[in-house]
């Protein structure tokens, strides 16, 4: 197996007659940690650093959920369905436990799988995300539309302006883990589709109607962390989700938004080590 | 100079002709790390696990304000007068810049140093506590009486109630703690008397009607740290503080309380480490 995330083979498991795309390193026998990717996001955009960084001491699992990227199928339009579809893959896999790591709308199907199949999760990292009926989370649409507009008249990245603080350290950062992206050049992943991409944020829009209240019935160990301002998925969730979940430790990144466990990756990486152990 | 807290010699500074009473462990020479203590504190009242994992790579100095334990004086009635205290006992030591770790009344008392005399700080550490104007912080008049009462109606340590969870961890971190802090059996200090109680429970009080808007203007590195369900500075104080400075990193800890820090003091002693380096 590949020691690092940039040059790691893109394998295909086939679940229940759908091509999922996934990708794996580090050491394997362990419990596995599963990688949940956040909205328009395929293999390709798990920064490198903090894959490379829990693979020194565990096996870590990315994977393009139904209808994203190379993998086929169609995106189903809510959370809990995005949910079936990660276990079937994961059970796919042989893994009879693992350690989930939801990022944004994976950080929602973590919190769906958990409570939906608490012996398949040993613990939970949520980063970027939000509790069921989170506070401004269904203005998804108007955040994306907005970093659009902003990227297109400055020519810069939308993740800069959804994913960073407009602060000299924030463009540095974004600046950094769009480059840690580019490093990766050959065997990438397909870009996910306008329908994709739809069908999540219909996903994440209606997450905001859902109900948090089965958080309180997770009782695994779960470390959450975010930016201090987060635009896509306001970070007052993060402390929301810690409150609610009956083993959660926070931590919170200074000048940071969506991305802060981008721009803190040494940090980040540190604590997901320490809490994993 | 001792290597443990329990057996530290207590020593006495001349404070412009006040005597006040301090402890210091730990390699001299670099930026000293000096503690500022909460409501009823005395130096018997620190947890000696995070002194002395501090003073395995910095110089520790707790020592009791005017008026508190074994210091001479009247303890005054504001968050300021402490502070403007805290400062001249700090340059009568000699030191030209320390790191501030401030616990609860602490708290206030290092951001208000670190607004005043922002020179002499070169990082803060605010543990338990809350922005000027902070919610629910001056009822705390109001826990420490039902504390007291569930104290004498059970028989127990009014700490069990304010610092620590009714959880069964949490009852059992009550217990070490409360141990922990009876390791000292020699050279005790003095408790303190009930008018710097009242003096302190003043002082807090009035930081409920202060101002939280210069602490935009600190801009040292800060780490914040407390329980998840902390009754007596609540817990949203803590995300609210790193909101407000522009450079805070924040830790929360499950089903912990004001004494979150003692019951999770190995982590947090890696994390203050980590983040003092």
């Amino acid at each position: 197996m590949s020691t690092t995330f940039k040059t790691a083979a893109t394998k295909t498991a086939d679940v229940d007659g759908t091509p999922f795309v996934y990708r794996e390193i580090g050491p394997t026998g362990g419990i596995p940690v599963v990688l949940l990717h956040h909205l328009t996001a395929t293999l390709d955009d798990w920064d490198p650093r903090i894959v490379d960084g829990l693979a020194a001491h565990h096996h870590v699992v990315a994977f393009d959920n139904r209808g994203v990227g190379g993998s086929g199928g169609t995106t189903p339009t809510t959370v809990a369905d995005m949910a079936r579809d990660a276990v079937a893959f994961i059970e796919k896999l042989g893994f009879a436990q693992v350690d989930l790591f939801g990022f944004s709308l994976g950080g929602f199907i973590a919190q769906v799988i958990a409570e939906s199949n608490p012996n398949l999760v040993r613990k939970l990292v949520l980063t970027g995300t939000a509790p069921a009926g989170g506070e401004g989370v269904a203005n998804v649409g108007a955040v994306l539309q907005d970093a659009f507009a902003k990227a297109g008249e400055t020519n810069t990245h939308p993740k800069q302006h959804l994913f960073f603080t407009p602060s000299r350290p924030g463009l540095t950062a974004a600046a950094e883990f769009l480059a840690r992206l580019q490093e990766r050049t050959e065997g990438l992943d397909k870009p996910v589709s306008n329908e994709t991409i739809q069908a999540q944020i219909t996903a994440i829009v209606g997450w905001q109607e859902a109900d948090p209240s089965g958080l309180a019935a997770i009782t695994q160990p779960t470390f959450i962390a975010n930016g201090d301002r987060d635009i896509m998925v306001p970070t007052i969730n993060s402390f929301e989700l810690a409150r609610r979940l009956p083993n959660a430790q926070l931590s919170i990144f200074p000048d940071a938004g969506h991305g802060g466990i981008f721009q803190y990756h040494e940090i980040f990486v540190k604590q997901v080590l320490d809490f994993l152990r």
